[in-house]
C-alpha cells in the first residue's frame, strides 16, 4: 500500500520525471510542505519564496499585477538555488484544445517552467489529452483536483470516481490528485499496485477558515490519519502579504514542516 | 416561461446590468452570436474582433502571446465602436480568496474591462462570494458552467442541479449558465418566476467535433430545440488563426449570425 511505503522507496517506481524528482526531493530535504504563495507584488512573491524556498513552493502565477516575464527567470534561478519544483496551481478547467493553449502560450507559458500544474477533471479526458500533448514532451507532471477543501464542494461521490478514472487511463502524465484522502482504488475493485501523488490543500495549525469558505485540517490529520503526501499551505505560513516579517516566515515554515514531516513519520511506521 | 418570451421582454425583468445590457444589445442588433476569439497572436486577436464585432465577442485573454495592457484599451474602443459587450471566457475554478485575486489583480484585471465572466461551480458558494465581492460593485455578471460541451463532462446530474442552486441563491449577480439546455426549475420545484440566460458552447454548422473531445450541435438544435439564448461559435468562424480572411470571417460570422437569430424567432413563435 502506497501510503506506508516511504518516499524514497515510492520514487524509485515512478516512471513520470516530475513524480519521481518530487519524491526525491521531499525525502532529501526532510520536507513534504507546499507553500502557496498568492500574493500579488512580484517583489512580495520573490521575497515569500526565497525566505521558504528551503521548505518547497506552490505559486499562483496569474495573481501578480506587475508580472513581467523575468520574474520566470527569477523564480527558475530561486528553484535551483533552493532545490525546490515548481508547482503553478492553474486549475485547468476548459477544453483539451482551450488548455494547451493556455498552458503553453500566453503571457505565462506555464509548461516551459513549472514541472507540476492542476487541472479540474470537469471537461473529461479532453482536458488531459489537450494537457497531455503539451505537457509530456517536457517531462511534466499533471495532478487532477479530486475534491476540494471549499465548503459545499461539488467535487465529491462519482465525480471523484471518474476524476481517479482519469487519472489511471494516463499514468505517464497524471501523478496524482489534489484531494483530502488517499485515492488508490478509489472507482475500482483491485488497486494493490496503484500509487498517487496526494497533495492536500486547506492545512492549518491555527484556524479553522477564512471567512471565504476554505476549511483547514491539521497535518496530523491530513497526513497520518488521511494518508495525503503533501500539505499546501498559504496564508498559514505568510500572513497578510505587504508586511512581510522575513524571519517570522522563515519560523512558521518550518513549524509546518517539521509537523508534517513528522505526521509522515508517524504514518509509515504504522 | 422564459424561454417563450422575446430577448426584449425579458431584459425588462433583469435587475443585473451585464444581463439587461447583454439582452437589450442581442435584440437590438438581432445577433444572439457570441464569438469566441481563441488566438494566440493580439493582432489576429484585434482584427477578428474588429470583423466580427458588429456581432457579438467572447475572449480568452489569457492565450494571447503577445498580451499587453494597452491591448484592454483596444478592445474596448472596439467593444463601443461595434456596441458589444465583453464576455471573458476565464472559467474561473478556484477557492473564494483566490478568485477575488484572480478576478480583480493579476496581468488582466478582467474585472475592469469584462462585463460578463465564467465559472465553474465544483468549489461550492463560495467561489461565487468571491466573485461577487469584486464584481458587484462594478455591475458585472457571472455565469456557470452548469453542463460543458465536451465528451465525458463530469458536469451532470446532481453537479448540475447543484450549480442552479448556487445561482438561484446568488440572483443579482449570476445571471445563467454555460449550457446545453433550459435550467429553470432544475433541482428545484416551482419555477415559474424564473429566468437564467444560457449561453451555449459547441456549436458548429459544419463538423461534428474537433479531435480533442468538443462536440458540435447546430443553431437549430441548441436554439429551437434546446432553448438556449446565445450561441457560442469559435473555429467555425474564424477557422485556423494566422491564416485570416477578413471577407470569408465576415461571411460566416453573418451566416452563423442568421442561423442563430432564425432558431430564436422559430423558437418564439412556437
Amino acid at each position: 500500500m502506497a501510503a506506508l511505503q516511504t518516499y524514497s522507496q515510492r520514487a524509485e517506481k515512478y516512471t513520470n520525471a516530475a513524480a519521481k524528482h518530487l519524491l526525491e526531493t521531499i525525502s532529501r530535504k526532510q520536507s513534504n510542505l507546499c507553500v502557496s504563495v498568492d500574493v500579488t507584488s512580484a517583489a512580495d512573491f520573490l521575497s515569500i519564496i526565497d525566505t521558504v524556498g528551503p521548505y518547497a513552493c506552490l505559486t499562483h502565477i496569474d495573481i501578480i499585477e506587475d508580472f513581467e516575464p523575468g520574474l520566470l527567470d527569477r523564480l527558475a534561478t530561486l528553484s535551483v538555488k533552493h532545490d525546490f519544483l515548481i508547482f503553478e496551481d492553474r486549475k485547468f478547467a476548459d477544453i483539451g484544445n482551450t488548455v494547451a493553449l493556455q498552458y503553453s502560450s500566453g503571457v505565462y507559458k506555464i509548461a516551459s517552467w513549472a514541472h507540476i500544474t492542476n487541472a479540474h477533471p470537469v471537461p473529461g479526458p479532453s482536458i488531459v489529452k489537450g494537457l497531455a500533448s503539451v505537457g509530456i514532451p517536457r517531462n511534466r507532471g499533471l495532478l487532477l483536483l479530486a475534491e476540494m477543501s471549499t465548503a459545499g464542494s461539488l467535487a465529491r461521490g462519482t465525480y471523484t470516481e471518474d476524476a481517479v478514472r482519469m487519472a489511471r487511463e494516463n499514468p505517464d502524465f497524471v501523478i496524482g490528485f489534489i484531494a483530502q484522502r488517499r485515492m488508490e482504488g478509489v472507482g475500482s475493485l483491485s488497486a494493490d499496485e496503484e500509487d498517487f501523488l496526494i497533495l492536500a490543500p486547506g492545512v492549518g495549525l491555527d484556524v479553522k477558515g477564512d471567512g471565504m469558505g476554505q476549511q483547514y485540517r491539521t497535518p496530523h490529520e491530513v497526513v497520518t490519519e488521511s494518508g495525503c503526501d503533501v500539505i499546501i499551505v498559504g496564508r498559514g505560513i505568510y500572513g497578510k502579504p505587504g508586511s512581510l516579517n522575513v524571519e517570522e516566515v522563515q519560523k512558521q515554515a518550518d513549524r509546518y514542516r517539521r509537523a508534517g514531516w513528522d505526521a509522515y513519520l508517524a504514518r509509515v511506521a504504522l
